[in-house]
């Protein structure tokens, strides 16, 4: 029994267990007083409503697809398998899981940990991040679990080959894809309506502040947090783990039936050693196979001691806590995957290849943070912008968007290149694989913030008096910090791992002989991108749009509510959070659908319509184009928001002033540019290139 | 002597006569009053002035430009030829003369155009439109005249061969292309810097009309729309036009090298008949490369027929008129230019792949105009999205912008593939001549918006009466159409013409044996194309930025003048306009030297850095992201445009309405992006084609 059987499954569960352990430790905290349950309550039932809603719409979509996929695979000379249609299922419902889990934890902590920063700042701090942990955990724990006992199943129940193994394990990431893409427009066209909804007319129209119980969409804002940020990031970068070590397996499995056939042209760009005089064995071979899953297993360990290290750490620098977490497990990880690496193919290649992923992960990170943060210049400077009125206030963040393309595509590049140089594809992927492998503790971090917010709002309702409410504010205030970090993240990893997929699908193609010709001279190929390069555009001004419609909608309930009830005249009358609640769900799920089929039927239209050639044009086009739009709308909203914060904490004339008010206009519109459209295009790019890998075999049949 | 040798010349010549004749058809017109004419003679002696100091700094540009090719074909092994550097001085002073006339024109019109409309609108309109008409002449004029006297003057007195001459004449491209950057992105900082400026104190603070004579920087805002529109659309054309004429030249070259070395795989996608085959003597080549200065001939007759339609027909139908114009020429050219390729080379497909660049290019312009007519449905949701505030009036620009990229690039990724199905990539290249061979007619219609409009500022400052005023308005509506649907023009001419410059470009690099590898499974390829990608969107907002700098200090300059002068107290006190010019004027010559500096020098780091392969990414990615960002900033800024002038003519509450008021903050958004950014990444990615095809030898010694 090699050493990997046993190792991966390990990570997996000790992943799982930690969970459990966390989990059990945020509900043992105290959950506040009754006022304070009941609006904890009103969010958990809210978001669970959510997820009920799309479920169904979920359960519709992957029926479908799972028997479209099953057919296919009895399609005359579709070459796909029918193991594809169960992978897809299986990632499907882990993604699920993982975000059920997450969501639950979430909105049970919230309350708890508002009711923590009652004793001190670290004691909330703990609480929050505890549960964001939990689904960081969850996340690597079932995908490395599922990943793993798909392929063992096929491998060697099933008793496939290895290359059809790994093209079925696509199936998995497809299902995992289909989940992030609801999870993660639906969810952020719900975030950003009910934000946008409230805000509008309660702040701006009504006067009243931020989180006023008198607000009726002020739950579904809260609601909105925690299906946008946890339940969206989490399936969002599940997807984007399991993707990167699917195509790294696959890289491999690719490089063994080309080096039996004996093209080495093709084998020493997948990795450079296999060359003609290589001597190999399968054993090795099945050890390429595993080693992603082994990077993952190592970091899963350094993820948990970068938990603990804040748990046990405490503390009163938040961001410092958090960040040092991130730095440990970032060494940790590589210190432990380069000696499994080496115990197990004898090299040091690899492991450069995925310390490049992990530096180009930070690097983005760090950038994200320089041009969002209110302490740098870039937000500065759109603050400043305000003493001449709003529209300056709007071209300075557009500009400082697009500058800011300029270190994540870099950082991209050159990580790419790196990994080329020293282990060929397949040494990209394991970049992708090495910048995911901390997710761990990246995620817990991304999701502290959500946790954080809510504790905010919820002690700002409740009326817990100044000094918890500033505790939560400055917990909040971090938390606004790490998810720009986190976005950045989401994003760059999200780019790494589709560059990944998308030379898996050019090797792919290759080796079901596809007549594949992706040269730029081919204006097949040329159109193609031209098409792809489009896409992010139109897919990012339908969620837009999608929000834009879905918040006037909230706007007339919450106008209608005011006046119904009374609900400025007289305090003891209470608004019906519910009904918002349910326009935020219905809205998402209606609204996320044209942009969610665009995504999945484009690459199988093109790729009929103008060949393979044209669909790998297509794939590049959007990933280029998707990653810079995904930043430059990202960061221009993140900066919006935290120029607003700059000018609150009581720059140039500080809450009420004229520039705070053209400000509030900078962040209304950032908003559905950093929670929806920018993140949604993390999905596109990633989904258009899982659903080309799903359906090559077909596309090459039809053409 | 051959038929070409008459008809090309003629055609030139008889677009300079024809220019000449309309030139001193508007100078018979009276010049007003003496009001009239010193409103005028400021605005011509602000644009001298701009002219003057611009061509300072372009002087040493060329200068030193020259030096570097000259001392480069010095160089061993640099394969570049002395001519090179001629060329590209010649090209330069061509593109200025062109422009210098065109402004000097332009300004000796406008107060005509304000007296004629005293007589009817008819006389307005013909006045206006026949000093763009110069204008227009100029340019196809002088770029057919250039690019022939240039190639006979090589290819026949020095007597160098087809191939080396064609090469030589990439110099003039890059000539017209150094010109166009100073023109356009100067231009383009200046006029939206003086415009925000008087906009931002004058409108918003001190609440006076546009165009109120007490504005100090009222002049600046006039001279800048001939800065900006009539010399930098002019130059951006001229190079347009030129470029695409060179790159279907030298791709007639470059088969013509393959054909004799029996390169038949070669020679086949260039033009798809030349296969082994064929039989094929050298004149027929001749013919070949002297096709696209046939078909250019024509369009110069064809376009005079239009312009005669619009002069003789006058009419009350002002936009049908300049639209009729537009469609006659296009048939015309159709028609004449098929005609004169049977005859030359006894096939049509060529004519096929020119009418589809004819239609593309009709279809990019009919969606400009959808997408930003206050007519039609996207200008007016932005309106509509007043209701809710500024920021939703952002937010649905945004999206607006977004969705208008799909038609013109469906329609670029269109023609490009019929253009090569029916005659390979000499088709491509001849579909972009195709699309400017109206050039003479179209840019008549681009350069009668700024005439208009400054006739409107002069009707309005020398207080012509309602009457006049409302004529120059109905002038200066129709001209924002059409300047609207040239900007469209514009952007789809110079990715058209990118295209064909980059296949140019990985053909000339095959020919000259380049070690090029232009499969998308090349990192090195796909680092280039994100980093290509990237500098649209830094390039953007480095001009965006040079905008608000520029903005910023005229609103200095103004607020300072109110005070001293006590501009606002008594109206017997005059503003000095001539600080404002100057200060417009140092800021977009200062401003514009980053921004142009990144476009020339990027190719030539990269080619060296990434190789030939990586720079050939590079200009992939950079087209593709600058077409759509330059169609997502115009039409957003268009639409904004309109959407404030929609609710100017009365709907939604009106003039000084909070919509109006929302839509004006639109509107200054949009500003720099449809006259600065948009505009400017036209010249950006022909630039960055053309700078790569000149300095392509050396970069192949160099690497």
């Amino acid at each position: 029994m090699d050493i990997s059987n046993v190792l991966i499954p390990t990570g997996g569960i000790v992943a799982l267990l930690f969970a459990t352990f966390l989990f059990f430790k945020v509900r043992r905290q105290s959950p506040g007083n009754e006022k304070m349950q009941e609006l904890s309550n009103a969010i958990r039932e809210g978001a669970m409503a959510f997820l009920k809603s799309e479920y169904k719409v979920l359960i519709v979509f992957v029926v479908i697809v799972t028997g479209l996929l099953f057919a296919a695979s009895f399609f005359e000379g579709s070459n796909m398998h029918w193991g594809t249609a169960l992978a897809f299922v299986i990632g499907a419902i882990l993604s699920a899981v993982a975000g059920n889990i997450g969501m639950r934890v979430a909105t049970m902590s919230n309350a708890r940990t508002a009711e923590g920063t009652k004793k001190s700042l670290s004691k909330g701090l703990i609480i929050a991040f505890s549960s964001g942990g939990v689904m960081g955990m969850c996340v690597v724990g079932l995908g490395v679990l599922g990943v793993f006992s798909s392929f063992v199943f096929f491998n060697s129940f099933i008793d496939l080959d290895l290359f059809t193994t790994t093209n079925i394990l696509f199936g998995f990431g497809f299902g995992a894809s289909s989940i992030a893409l609801f999870a993660r427009v639906g969810g952020g066209i719900y975030t950003k309506s009910a934000d946008v909804g409230a805000d509008l007319v309660g702040k701006v129209e009504a006067g009243i502040p931020e989180d006023d119980p008198r607000n009726p969409a002020v739950i579904a804002d809260q609601v909105g947090d925690n299906v946008g940020d946890v339940a969206g990031m989490g399936a969002d970068l599940f997807e984007s783990y399991v993707d990167s070590i699917i195509a790294t397996m696959a890289l491999a499995a690719i490089l063994g039936m080309f080096f039996i056939s004996g093209n080495f042209d093709i084998t020493q760009k997948i990795i450079p050693w296999f060359d003609s005089n290589y001597v190999f064995v399968q054993s090795e071979l099945v050890r390429y196979i595993m080693l992603p899953l082994i990077v993952a297993g190592m970091g899963i360990l350094s993820a948990i001691i970068g938990i603990l290290v804040v748990i046990l750490g405490g503390g009163k620098n938040i961001y410092g806590a958090l960040r040092n977490s991130l730095f440990i497990a970032t060494i940790l990880t590589s210190i432990l995957g380069g000696a499994a690496t080496w115990y197990l193919l004898g090299r040091l290649e690899p492991v450069y290849a995925m310390v490049a992923g992990l530096v180009g992960g930070i690097i983005i990170g760090l950038s994200t943070e320089y041009f969002t943060s209110e302490k740098r210049k870039p937000a500065q400077s759109i603050a400043e912008a305000s003493r001449t009125g709003p529209a300056t206030v709007i071209i300075q963040g557009l500009q400082v968007g697009m500058i800011s393309t300029i270190i994540p595509i870099i950082a991209v590049a050159a990580a790419m290149i790196f990994a080329y140089e020293v282990s060929g594809f397949y040494g990209i992927a394991l970049s992708a694989v090495g910048m995911l492998s901390i997710l761990g503790v990246s995620l817990a971090t991304d999701c502290y913030g959500p946790v954080a917010d809510n504790a905010q709002g919820i002690a700002e309702m409740a009326g817990m008096g100044t000094e918890v409410r500033e505790r939560t504010e400055q917990l909040d205030a971090v938390g606004n910090t790490t998810a720009a970090m986190g976005k950045g993240f989401a994003i760059g990893s999200a780019a790494i791992t589709s560059l990944a997929l998308i030379f898996t699908f050019i090797m792919m193609a290759k080796s079901l002989g596809a007549n594949i010709n992706l040269s730029l001279e081919d204006p097949y190929l040329v159109s193609g991108l031209f098409i792809g390069a489009m896409l992010p555009f139109v897919f990012a001004a339908l969620t837009m749009g999608a929000v834009g419609k879905a918040a006037y909608a909230m706007v007339e309930e919450v106008r209608y509510q005011f006046k119904k009830f009374k609900l400025l005249e007289n305090d003891k009358n209470k608004p019906d959070y519910k009904r918002c609640v349910k326009i935020s769900t219905n809205m998402a799920l209606k609204k996320m659908i044209l942009p969610s089929l665009m995504a999945v039927i484009s690459p199988i239209v093109v790729g009929i319509v103008l060949k393979p050639t044209g669909l790998g044009g297509l794939l590049m086009g959007s990933i280029t184009t998707g990653f810079l739009l995904a930043v430059f709308l990202a960061n221009s909203g993140g900066a919006w928001d935290n120029a607003k914060k700059y000018v609150e904490s009581g720059h140039l004339g500080g809450k009420g002033s004229d520039a705070h008010k053209a400000t509030i206009i900078g962040d209304t519109v950032g908003d559905p540019c950093k929670d929806t459209s920018g993140p949604s295009l993390n999905i596109l790019i990633k989904l258009m290139s899982i659903v080309s890998l799903v359906f090559l075999p077909l596309i090459i049949a039809l053409t």
